[in-house]
């Protein structure tokens, strides 16, 4: 059974200090193998690459077939349903069109005294990782390749593992085709972190990578991060659902463990201040489970991480969700709208019964790629501006800069930066 | 004399080559003592931060100093020069005005299913670190406050080392003042970062940090990034320029040295299609350099970083420069607004004769903070958009669901994700 703590009890603050002291860091073992493992493709690109893809994924790949080729594609297309298919491309078209809307206008101000800009210009080339095995998501692949296909991204690839058999799963690989992915190589792990940023022979450098993984691969992202850009750090999944005495206690059981079935560290967390819907909750939960394909992680994660907070009110529950800064928050009181206004923190909100969770994941169009382990108090769902630069652009005239010169000449020297200085008076005087 | 070379040639290869790999890495050592540093402040907080301000300022800071008091502020802005100032005062004007036209709108899609949206808000509290010592700098004050300012963070603090007495640059101080920080530090380096990204008893937890520093102060950054947000990796200051034969060899000379008197590591650059004015340059910046208080470093620099490269035509000074991604880049060529749109990769740029560098370091309104060490692949100057994150917000209607439900539910299954299926599922049967 989930446990019902009281708020304020000191076995819930245990719990939420815990919680909130949430961070992504690896082991040091772990830091370690990741180190050497993007030294190694530094050095040796694709041979280490394949060794890897060897000790890891068991599978045999070479310079021949490390890039997926067209027919692979053609063929994974070919043998999806084409149901499947009819929905992923409803589900992109979804997303193109909301994704859309985040292209951002340059900027300028301009005087007599010249002009200034910040303009907008995407990122040249970006890659994609797509975890495979048990984590392969299609529904992730466009998550991330649509915003960096609608920002304008000149080249986009990605690195997923194959299997044993040095395949890729065939929804991925119509995902990406859907997607408009342009080159997909066969690779996982801090070894194909390590190749995007570092470049192989085949594989190429990008600018900036993007999509989830295991702590390997999120540990090498924050290691490559500076040499490339990253999106954000991933850590488990977490679901935070506030509700009062009108919501409906199965809605909330299912959405809690929609989350709990990712990962057995994944947070589902319900705030109410109705005891007995509570309980209610928490046996439709055990009941949701038994007949649950994915109970075995799922009840993991309810046990280890799962908690239903009973609070005094529901601005007790805005407080403690805006301290948690959870990656999904559902609202599922009478009037939701009422309190939306008081979220500070949190990557999406669902509002209402029947905006669950799995709706952001798959359908509404909004990303799914979204800030975990608190960092929705500073990050945002990963988005169309994940993939574009901004560039100021500085166009001053003879007369402009010769108003402004005697304040920058002192503001520089009071900073003791004497060729500041110079830069600016050697275009007013006659000899230097 | 600054080196230099024919592109194309081996010697220009290989400095390409150097250039080209730069990465922010500390060395192990390094590390070692920003590890040790974050792991002692956050068990033993407030002292551990006195203890390596002792050890590494030779200031003796208790909590009762730490905080910088009203009174200080009050002193250090009387003490300072009205003219000094009254210039602090006109490039805040400039940099806030600016700004203000970086505030992003809230975007919204909807039809008769439901609506989805994105928000932004800003974040809540906002850490702005600002070196001490020789590069104590009230311009990076300004330009790191005022975007946090107009982005509308509601609590911004800031940490900065004190000298061996435990006092601060009275225009550090006046530039805080004058940009509306809530609260200064007398703490600096890793520890200070450490102390923003955790919180002690008196120095309060942010949720995002920016600002430049030293080997330690970045490491530090780079360590607590996924905890906290941060802005950038700051590296060594760099200027490439762009010349042609119109060009003003004196203006360029001066230009290259306003970059190479910030560190012997900044790098200064010119690509020009005229041997002659390279000669000119290279003689130029010699003069300069005979009367330049900042010759030591600037010579330094010069010499390690510096070089000017003889390229075929313009084209190819287009292409080295977007390799290169400089921190900032000068065109001065006869029309330098006809290539501009073939710059794809610099944090900022300059054009024409009158726009030197220092006018967006210190007047023009544009930011200083940069992406360098080629992160304007990907990076951004900081803005506004640093301060804010967005949400997305997910609003749909019983008929919207049920419409979209068979979709998600297969998807789901797709995927091997049941309760994710089941949280749709559950709303349109009778029982569970």
């Amino acid at each position: 059974m989930i446990r019902i703590f009281k708020s304020k009890s000191d076995s819930c603050n245990r719990f939420l200090k815990k919680l909130l002291s949430r961070e992504i860091l690896g082991n040091t073992e772990e830091l370690k193998v990741v180190k050497a493992i993007i030294n190694d493709v530094k050095l040796n690109k694709d041979k280490a690459v394949f060794k890897y893809t060897k000790k890891f994924d068991g599978a045999h790949i070479t310079a021949d077939t490390l890039q997926v080729k067209k027919e692979e594609i053609k063929k994974a297309v070919n043998s999806a349903d084409d149901k499947i298919l009819s929905i992923i491309k409803k589900a992109a078209d979804n997303i193109r069109k909301f994704h859309s809307l985040q292209i951002t206008e340059d900027i300028q101000m301009s005087n007599e005294n010249g002009y200034i800009s910040l303009r907008s210009i995407p990122i040249d080339k970006a890659g994609v990782y797509v975890p495979g095995g048990r984590a392969a998501y299609p529904s992730s692949v466009l998550m991330n390749v649509i915003p960096a296909k609608v920002a304008g991204v000149k080249e986009i690839i990605m690195c997923t593992p194959p299997d044993e058999n040095g395949e890729i799963y065939n929804l991925t690989l119509a995902a990406a085709y859907i997607a408009g992915v342009d080159k997909i190589y066969k690779a996982g792990g801090a070894q194909a972190i390590a190749a995007m940023a570092y470049g192989t022979d085949i594989i190429p450098k990008v600018s900036k990578i993007t999509g989830p993984g295991n702590i390997y691969v999120t540990l090498a992202k924050k290691e490559v991060f500076g040499k490339v850009g990253i999106d954000m750090l991933a850590g488990p999944s977490e679901i935070l659902i506030i509700a009062d005495k009108y919501a409906n206690p199965k809605y909330l059981a299912a959405d809690l463990l929609s989350q709990a079935e990712h990962d057995p560290l994944a947070s589902s967390i319900l705030l109410c201040d109705d005891e007995n819907l509570s309980n209610k909750v928490a046996l439709k939960i055990e009941i949701i489970l038994n007949n649950l394909p994915t109970n075995v992680i799922a009840r993991q994660s309810i046990k280890k991480m799962g908690a239903i907070i009973l609070v005094d009110d529901i601005d007790e529950a805005v407080n403690i969700s805006n301290e948690i800064a959870p990656e999904h928050l559902e609202i599922s009181i009478k009037k939701p709208r009422k309190i939306l206004d008081k979220i500070r923190n949190a990557g999406a909100v669902f509002l209402g019964e029947y905006s669950p969770e799995p709706l952001g994941d798959y359908f509404a169009g909004s990303n799914h790629v979204l800030p975990t382990s608190g960092a929705a108090k500073f990050a945002s769902p990963l988005g169309v501006y994940d993939f574009i630069k901004r560039q100021s652009i500085i166009d001053y005239n003879y007369e402009g800069l010769k108003k402004v010169s005697d304040d920058i000449i002192d503001f520089a020297k009071k900073e003791g930066l004497y060729a500041h200085a110079k830069a600016i008076s050697v275009r007013f005087e006659e000899e230097i």
